[in-house]
């Protein structure tokens, strides 16, 4: 399984997530795939409870694909959600199992914070 | 340039940047580079102010390279910073210009934050 089949893998999971196709994306799920979103601890451990984590995820969440990029053990996105009025960049790692299916995922949302002050003197800060 | 040359390219840039080589970090970047953080809207516009803003980046910081991930357009990197007794996750994002040197970073540090009630029935919380 080469580095373009992890990219046309990641990018089947989205479309599949942002169709509600369960189906669809189950079908890109290795049975044992684990999810972990290292920011809350959360793990969501085999594929029937990742679907259901996924089908049941709070709020009419929709999703564009910025960029896929690829190693030789998997892939990782950058996506933008939308939900409710807010927009958020979320990055998600991957990686994939000997028959190219998602073994892994590594979840992040990263959140708007405060420039600390003692790297204030190094950057402008943008409007 | 391929897309090994960039996955190539940020193994130097991050090499360089542990090792405080400047000299060795600058030829990795774009006379134009432009770095951003989008969670505090930091942005960093050219090379020699980026590398100031590396050079005098406070805290005696430490870095491994956990994975580098490629596209046509440039790569990702996640690395495992430490700084004082804190250790975290950084996710950055790279475009490079057509002499493969790195012309866009975008740089992410997600924060630990509570699990929303609101999916708390849906996954485990690891220790």
């Amino acid at each position: 399984m080469g580095t373009e089949g992890h990219a046309e893998t990641v990018r089947r999971y989205w479309a599949a997530a942002e169709a509600r196709d369960w189906k669809a994306f189950a079908a890109t799920l290795s049975p044992d795939v684990v999810y972990r979103c290292p920011q809350t601890r959360e793990v969501v451990r085999g594929r029937e409870a990742y679907l259901r984590f996924n089908r049941e995820f709070p709020g009419d969440w929709h999703l564009v694909v910025d960029r896929v990029l690829v190693d030789d053990g998997g892939a990782m996105s950058r996506t933008t959600f939308t939900v409710g009025g807010e927009t958020m960049t979320g990055l998600c790692l991957f990686t994939m199992d000997a028959d190219g299916l998602v073994a892994g995922v590594e979840d992040w949302w990263p959140e708007p914070y405060e420039r600390p002050a003692e790297r204030a003197h190094l950057s402008e800060l943008e409007t």
